[in-house]
């Protein structure tokens, strides 16, 4: 949740779900085991439907949109908008509807992934790389050795979370009023501050830095360099000129028109990208895979399957959900769906509703095979779809804004659980897991997402008021970016600043052509361009974060060159120490400032002459 | 210069200078090597010259007083002491003067301890243990797996050297204006701050905890705790009561007084306690080691002595200084001081100057005795004595503060420079330098002092115009110690605010006492029980210093648990690179200061509700 309420950038914390699932459970059962109530021992199969009820549980945040389309909706977001923000187009959010909202759209992914996911895993064969990297986890902390490494891990973890958590707190004393405290450190002076160049010293940022490829640190800081160092300040000269020079610094019609529909131009060209892409490969390879398996009659008693991979086929078939269910589940959820969405959002028609609902199936199928085959999810990217062509559908005058914006969110939760129900059965699969108990898991695992989720966002959106705002602890970046594009779906281009147009053109097309390059100069230099998707992040927010992401980066490659084994070993579990510490300490923060407890010092940066001012101010 | 102005701290960097001067000239003799210009190789009689010059020239910085008794006459310290800052009794630093001075008084202790030198190392055999490690450094050089380890040595106080040249150097930006950067840091809360408890980043004191040994670090510590934790705030309710409540904070008839006063008291009482201790030893010693002598007729043959000693003492014979020279020069400088000191100083009558020199031999000798037994240099205390005496026989009315401050440095400088040089040849005879190549560094190395201190002083105290003030970077707190001693010994103590002379004879008692208690244990015992002396400093500064070394402290003993070979190897080496680091920084800040150049941005720390109403301030 911090994580899509500052920049959205969130990567895989598979490993240290896993990580933690086993470290917990197995203090646990090793207490049981003293008491003498241990009936049987912990097994992988125990620890991968856990696993995937806290991946179940922990995605509703990211598909929720709590940082993106639901947050998009609130009248905080709608303000900076300046357009489009009647109340038919706002909708505040409350604790109430966004649980029911949830609840409706996020068990529809479920059932329509089930009666696909034998021909995933098992007629196919799609590799799921995160879900086989899990797996390998999983099948690795239960040998002897693997869970000595996974103890040592695990107490790094615990060293990294506790000095992340006791430095927010640190953090914290210093912060007590506006642009204070180590978040606002002008670590290479003044003039570069106002340019979001600086390191705000964030644990959390330093350890994704360690997470991410090193490709796309070095991309984000580019995306910063290019924007921030270099077109912002252009584009600022034009002031008067190009906008108005009247405008306040976060209307859309200035300079932060050109930051959004820069960054949505950038995204959007990514995402088309991807799409054509993995949409002509998922066509290909279905085709190709019918025709194989047309010729040959694939099955289970299949000569080339190993001794493993025939046992682990055969329990997958053997503990199966029926069609049936999983047919009758996503109907009834269907038309639960379309009876109450339409009166949470007035302006979602119970039609558009309809429509989703008959083509997400094949969405959800097309996004599970593509992601089995590049582990990368386009859940966004349909979701953008569903904000263009039902915004555009329901029209201005009919609350376009807001259908849009929950169109959205229904279509990426079907998406986006089934591409990751698919990794989690892939992990199944390969550890031995029976299939009913990962589905229940998965089942329950939504359920507690769905109530989890909304309440520690709803503390948040308590404790700090300027949640949202530009600039804030807070920014959800991605928010205002998601209602600038129901809103660009709208009205078209015509409330966009002079120039700017031609400007996500160029944008659009540089996202296109930079992808082009990287998958036609082959693997060996693709790894030295830079992601455009990486990119269009600073470009709203700042680069703050990128200098944050390339020191975790910097200490990574150190790391690497004076120990690699270590490194590779260690490195994930002190990034997700420091991630998750930092993440931690954000609740007490929040509770702090609810219980009104305010920080008690500030740390102040003051240029010579304005503090030479304050000083006599308080001396007088 | 820059510990002498902070604290007054000054831990030995005999190490650091070996192992600088080592890497120096090896860089320079593998570089003549390689153009075939070297003649002989580098050898460890040259490296011994070398350090010889070195602490020669780098010693005149402490014995120089530019911290204690020669800035204690300045105008600046005068003005905090209320009393006793007329014309006659206050002689602001100029650059002139100084220099001359200190031409004048630093020779002498050469020729004092030239005709000492025999009795001292080849007659009583003295350990002089700081000599003595010295020399065992120098030989370890000047073997092939030492000169490996003195490369890696140097190598990481390089390292470290820049970490801390460049964290200084960062540091600086953000000091723009009173209160300001990361040396305000109200690290434990501002309440904290304002008794002086916080950690201030100083590279240099980190540094310093980790080559002072623990218990030093302990005491500073505790010493802080019970003047600023538990007395001062105990005494301040006191106010009006005990002192007028009208007084400014920097009035040593105030709270300032109580702190001056109860540190003096520790310090007097600390001094006498080893005063009475090493002369009874020196005593004892001398007469038991002349009957020896008388008995056995020891020689240069005697059978005792191992073959290493044998060369090592005829060499040392060898290449003798003659007495006549001594002696000569002596009388030459005591004349030329005699003549030339009241024209500096006009309080300081040429008799005062006559009686000093007539004794200071004697002093010098049990001072370099002492030292040779206990590595205790009773300097500044045998300085405190001519205070006390020349001060009270000057009179008040003869400028008698300025008279006791001025004696203080002449008796300082000769007693100082006897210890200094002892050790010096003790370390020339394990290394079998020649004592005449050592005499000459040796007036070498002062020469260059006498020039190279005062211009670095001079460089402080123009670039930094609150200099000596309580609270600035550069408090010197020595120097209204030191003052506020002379006016002591004219005054009595009738100007002590009430019941300061009540908690000053506890204090001295308490001084005596806790020394006693450490005798009398035992070692085992001993090394638990914290230093008097070392309390009395954060009495008058505050705790801040006391932290740093405590983290310094730390940080060596993490490090000992985690490999105490490498600690121990490389602790000493990253120290000296801290404090060398940060101390030269302090060149260019200085510089930055003359120039005019301020740092651009301020660092400020302001309670919240301060900061509430700056920001309405600067928003209006």
């Amino acid at each position: 949740m911090k994580l899509s309420l500052t920049t959205g950038i969130i990567p895989s914390l598979n490993v240290s779900a896993g990580l933690l699932g086993f470290f917990f459970v197995k203090t646990w059962t090793k207490f049981l085991d003293k008491t003498g109530w241990l009936k049987q021992p912990f097994t992988r199969q125990e620890n991968t439907v856990i696993q995937t009820c806290v991946v179940a549980s922990s995605g509703i945040s990211f598909s929720g949109g709590f940082g993106s389309y639901l947050f998009g909706m609130s009248g905080v977001v709608a303000k900076q908008a300046t357009s489009f923000n009647d109340s038919q187009n706002v909708k505040n959010p409350q604790i109430g509807w966004i649980v029911a909202f949830l609840f409706v759209v996020s068990f529809i992914g479920l059932f329509s992934v089930v009666p696909l996911r034998k021909i995933m895993i098992i007629d196919y064969r799609l590799t799921y790389p995160s879900g086989t990297a899990t797996a390998h986890l999983i099948n690795s902390f239960h040998t002897p050795q693997g869970a000595k490494v996974a103890k040592k891990q695990v107490h790094t973890l615990t060293k990294f979370f506790s000095f992340s958590f006791l430095w927010g707190f640190f953090q914290w004393f210093f912060t007590g009023g506006d642009g204070c405290g180590f978040v606002n450190f002008p670590t290479f002076g003044l003039e570069a501050f106002t340019n979001k160049f600086y390191f705000d010293f964030s644990a959390t940022y330093v350890g994704v830095g360690m997470i991410c490829p090193y490709i796309i640190n070095i991309s984000v800081l580019i995306g910063g360099i290019i924007a921030w160092g270099i077109m912002w300040p252009l584009i600022e000269t034009k002031k008067g000129d190009w906008y108005p020079a009247s405008l306040k610094e976060t209307s859309l019609h200035g300079l932060q028109g050109y930051r959004v529909f820069i960054s949505i131009a950038l995204i959007l060209g990514d995402g088309l990208y991807h799409f054509v892409k993995v949409l002509s490969i998922t066509v290909i390879n279905f085709s190709k895979a019918s025709k194989d398996k047309k010729d040959e009659g694939l099955s289970i008693s299949d000569p080339s399957l190993s001794y493993d991979d025939e046992r682990r086929t055969k329990l997958f078939l053997k503990d199966q959900i029926p069609t049936w269910f999983a047919v009758g589940g996503y109907v009834l959820i269907a038309i639960i769906s379309i009876i109450v969405l339409p009166f949470i959002f007035h302006p979602l028609k119970w039609y558009f509703i309809l429509i989703i609902y008959i083509f997400a199936p094949v969405l959800a199928f097309c996004n599970s095979y593509g992601c089995g085959l590049t582990d990368w999810s386009l859940a966004s990217t349909y979701g953008k779809l569903a904000i263009f062509t039902i915004g555009a559908w329901a029209g201005a005058s009919h609350g376009g804004v807001l259908a849009g914006l929950a169109a959205c969110g229904v279509m990426m939760n079907i998406v986006s659980t089934a591409s990751d129900l698919s990794q989690d059965f892939k992990t199944g699969y390969l550890t031995l897991a029976s299939p009913k108990s990962m589905f229940i898991s998965q089942v329950i695992g939504t359920a507690m997402g769905c109530v989890i989720s909304p309440c520690v966002f709803w503390i948040f959106y308590k404790a700090f008021p300027d949640i949202g705002q530009p600039g804030s602890a807070y920014p959800a970046p991605f928010a205002l970016v998601y209602r600038s594009m129901s809103m660009l779906g709208i009205e078209g281009f015509s409330s966009l600043p002079g120039h700017c147009l031609q400007l996500c053109y160029i944008f659009f097309a540089v996202a296109i052509v930079i992808n082009g390059i990287k998958d036609v100069v082959g693997k060996k230099w693709a790894k030295y361009i830079p992601l455009p998707m990486a990119m269009a992040i600073p470009f709203y927010l700042g680069t703050y974060f990128a200098i944050d992401m390339c020191v975790g980066s910097l200490i990574l490659f150190v790391w690497q060159k004076v120990n690699k084994a270590r490194a590779d070993i260690f490195a994930p579990a002190v990034a997700s120490g420091m991630i998750c510490g930092d993440g931690i300490w954000s609740l007490p923060t929040a509770i702090l400032a609810l219980a009104k407890i305010n920080p008690p010092i500030c740390m102040k940066f003051l240029s010579a002459a304005a503090n030479a001012k304050v000083d006599t101010f308080l001396a007088g």
